[in-house]
C-alpha cells in the first residue's frame, strides 16, 4: 500500500526537520503536530470547543481506558468516536499498548495476547493484537495503533529483543486483521494503521524492528519506548538513529515525547507527529510554559501580579486575567484554575510546533530552534517531579515483568 | 435616599410577582433575577465567558471568603473585584454574614462585631460592620449587603430577636460607615447597599425588623435566614409575610435559596432577587434540571443514551454532548464533567427565570407559574442529599452559639 495521505512540503536541510500534511478522513494535518491527549475521550477540562479555538489539529484518545469505561460497544453504538466525544476534526488512538504494561495489572502475556485485570475495578480481560484493531475499527479514529510491548529503560539486550520481536509478530496480526483501510470514505484514505518501532536505545535492535516493520508498509511508523527512563540524550540519539531507518515518504510519530524543547529538537531530528499528557498534566498542577522555560503559578512571586502568566501570549487565559487571579484560584483549588492553565499551555505548544512549521517552510528552522533552545529552561523542580513520575510508571512496567 | 436605580415594569395582579429593571454601574439587570454563586471569585468551572453566553445578567462574590484568600488588599491594588475576575457586568457581594456564622470558628460576638477563627487556616480575625463595609467598598461590587446574624431555625423567640435587633444595630453602623453611595459613576447609580431582614419564622420579628430597615432608606432589602431548617411551607409563608412589610419601590432580594420551584413560588410572592450555591453544588454532583424536575446523570439508565440531558434544552452540553457521554464522563470523574452539568443548570435556571419575567409583563405568569410546578418534582434522592447537607450547616451554626 502506498501513502498519498502524506505529502511532505519542506525539508530543512540542515538539520532533517520536515513540514508536510497528512490527510484524513476528518480533514487535513500539517506537520509537525503535537496532539492534545483525551485519553478517556476528553482532552482534560476542555470542550471541543476550547479545542477548536486552540486550532488543534489532532487530537488522541485510548482504547485501553475507552474499552473499560464506557466500552467499546457503547461508543460504537452512539455512532464512534467522532460522535461521542463531539469532535469532527481528526483523531488517533493508541492500541493501549502502554497503558496494559503500566496501568493494568498483568495476569499472562503470551504471544497469544494479554491477560490482564482492570486497574479501576480489577475485572480480567484478554486482549489479543486482532481485538485490539477490532476495537480501533470500531471507535472509527482516523489513525490507529498496532499493539505493542514497550519496555522500560534496561540495558538486557535480550529483554528488549524480545519484546521487539512479540511487538513485530503482533504487528504482522494487526497489519492483516485491519479492514477499514479499505473503506475509504470520500476524502480519499481511509483509516491509518501506523507501525510502532520499539529495540529500546540499542541501535540495532531499532533498526531491525524498523527493517521488520517498513517490510509491512505502513502509512505510518511511531517510535515507541522512549522516555521511559533512558537519558535525554540517548532518546535523543535513538530517534535520531530511527528516524534514518524510515522511509521519507512516511510520516514519523514519536510516542508520549511532548515537553516543549523535547519537541523541537525531535522534529530537529525529522519527526513529524507527537502526543504527551505532559503539558496538560503539568498545567494542572500548576506549571505553565513561557519562552524562558517552565514556571509554577503557585509561587508566591504571583499573588500580587497583574501582568498575565506571560505577557506575550495570546490564549484566552493570558488575554483574560492576571497572573494573581490564577494564582488565586489555584490556592483555592478552584476547578477553573485547571482549565486556564491547560488552555495557555495548549496555546503555547500548538502554537509552538505551528512556528517551527513555519520556520522550515521559510528555511529559518535551524535559527529558530537555536533561538528558542537558548531561552527556554524548564525548572529543577518541575525536571524533579516530571522525573519522579516517569520512574514510578517504569517501576510499575519493570514489576510486571515482560 | 431615593432608589431612582429600580424601575417596576409590570406586576401580577393575581399574585403579586414583579417585573423590573435595576440600574448598577455596570449595566441594567432585568428582574426577577437569579444570580449564579461565585464565592471565591469564581462561579466554579466557568469562565466569564461562559457566563456572557449564559446571558448571566448578575454574580454573587462573598467578601468572607476573598477577605481570607486572597485578601482585599490584593483584590483592591489589582483595580477591584470586576478587574480581578474580568467580569465587566453587574456583581452583589455578600457581607459574609452567614459564613462568618456557619464556617469559621467563632471566637466572640458581641455588637463590637466578630472575633473568629479562619475555616482554612485557623488564624484568628476581627469583623466589624465598618470593616466589612470597607472591605466592600474596596471590592467594589455593585450591590453590598450588611453584616447580618443569621441564625438557623429555632423556636426560641428570645434568641431570633436578638439575633434581630443587633443585625438592626450593625445595618444601622453599615449605613452610615458606607460613602461610595454617593460616588455615583457616569451611569447615574453608584454602589448600592441592601439591609437584610432577619426575625426567623416570626412574622412580628420580621414586621419589625423590616420597619427598622426601612426608616434607615436603603436601595434594596434581602431576605435573610430562610433555608436553614424550617419547613418548605414555612419558608415560602414567611417570604410572603416579609414582602409585605417592604416598600413598593425597592427591590426585593431573598438570599440563598435557588431550586428552581423555590425560585418560581418566591417570584409569585413578590421577590426581584435571588442567589444560591445549590444550582451549580447540585451540578457538580450529578444532578441536572428537567421541567420534569431533578434528574442524576449518575444513574445507570444514562448509560447508553443517546439523547442530550433534556431534548429541549439549548444549551452548550445539550447541544452538543449525548446523556451517554456526560454519564461516562462523571463515570471517570473527568473535570469536564462538573462543567457541562453547570452550563445546563444555570442555562435551565436562568432562562426559567427570564420565561417567568416574560410571563409577567405578558400577564400569563399564574398559568406559567402552574404548568411549571405540576410538571417539576426533584427526585426523593436528590431532595434528602440536599436537606442533609443543609442540617450540617445548621448544626454548625447552632453549635458555633449566638
Amino acid at each position: 500500500m502506498t501513502s498519498p495521505a502524506f505529502r511532505l512540503l519542506a525539508t530543512c536541510p540542515e538539520t532533517g526537520a520536515r513540514a508536510g500534511e497528512l490527510a484524513t478522513p476528518h480533514g487535513a494535518v500539517p506537520t509537525p503536530v503535537f496532539a492534545p491527549v483525551g485519553s478517556q475521550g476528553t482532552v482534560k477540562t476542555l470542550t471541543p470547543a476550547d479545542l477548536k479555538e486552540l486550532k488543534a489539529a489532532l487530537i488522541l484518545a485510548n482504547t485501553y481506558h475507552l474499552y473499560l469505561r464506557p466500552g467499546i460497544e457503547v461508543i460504537a453504538r452512539l455512532g464512534g468516536l467522532h460522535r461521542f466525544m463531539a469532535w469532527d476534526g481528526p483523531i488517533l488512538t493508541d492500541s493501549g499498548g502502554y497503558q496494559l504494561f503500566s496501568l493494568a495489572t498483568l495476569s499472562k502475556v503470551s504471544d497469544d495476547g494479554v491477560l490482564f485485570r482492570s486497574h479501576i475495578d480489577g475485572s480480567e480481560h484478554f486482549l489479543t493484537p486482532e481485538k485490539v484493531i477490532e476495537c480501533q475499527e470500531k471507535l472509527g479514529a482516523d489513525i490507529i495503533m498496532v499493539l505493542d510491548q514497550p519496555l522500560p529503560y534496561t540495558e538486557d539486550i535480550r529483554q528488549v529483543q524480545a519484546a521487539m520481536e512479540r511487538t513485530q509478530r503482533w504487528a504482522e496480526r494487526c497489519r492483516s486483521s485491519h479492514h477499514r483501510a479499505d473503506q475509504a470514505p470520500s476524502t480519499g484514505s481511509g483509516q491509518a494503521l501506523y507501525g510502532i518501532v520499539q529495540g529500546g536505545t540499542f541501535p540495532e535492535l531499532r533498526r531491525q524492528s524498523a527493517a521488520g516493520l517498513t517490510a509491512l508498509d505502513f502509512p505510518g511508523y511511531a517510535i515507541g519506548g522512549l522516555g521511559l527512563g533512558e537519558r535525554k540524550e540517548q532518546t535523543l540519539a535513538i530517534v535520531a538513529e530511527t528516524v534514518s531507518y524510515l522511509p521519507e515518504d512516511r510520516p514519523r510519530y514519536l510516542m508520549g515525547i511532548g515537553s516543549p524543547e523535547d519537541v523541537i529538537e525531535a522534529i530537529a531530528r525529522g519527526v513529524d507527529m507527537f502526543d504527551c499528557a505532559l503539558p496538560t498534566r503539568v498545567a494542572r498542577n500548576g506549571a505553565f510554559f513561557t519562552r524562558d522555560g517552565r514556571q509554577n503559578i503557585r509561587n508566591a512571586v504571583y499573588k500580587d501580579r497583574e501582568a498575565p502568566l506571560d505577557s506575550t501570549c495570546g490564549c484566552y487565559t493570558c488575554r483574560t486575567f492576571s497572573a494573581a487571579y490564577v494564582h488565586h484560584l489555584f490556592k483555592c483549588e478552584e476547578l477553573l484554575a485547571y482549565r486556564l492553565t491547560t488552555l495557555h499551555n495548549l496555546h503555547f505548544l500548538l502554537g509552538l510546533v505551528r512556528e517551527a512549521r513555519d520556520a522550515i517552510v521559510n528555511g529559518t528552522f535551524p535559527s529558530f530552534r537555536k533561538e528558542f533552545i537558548s531561552s527556554y529552561r524548564a525548572t529543577s523542580e518541575e525536571v524533579r517531579l516530571e522525573q519522579k513520575r516517569r520512574w514510578l510508571a517504569v517501576g510499575r512496567i519493570r514489576n510486571a515483568g515482560s
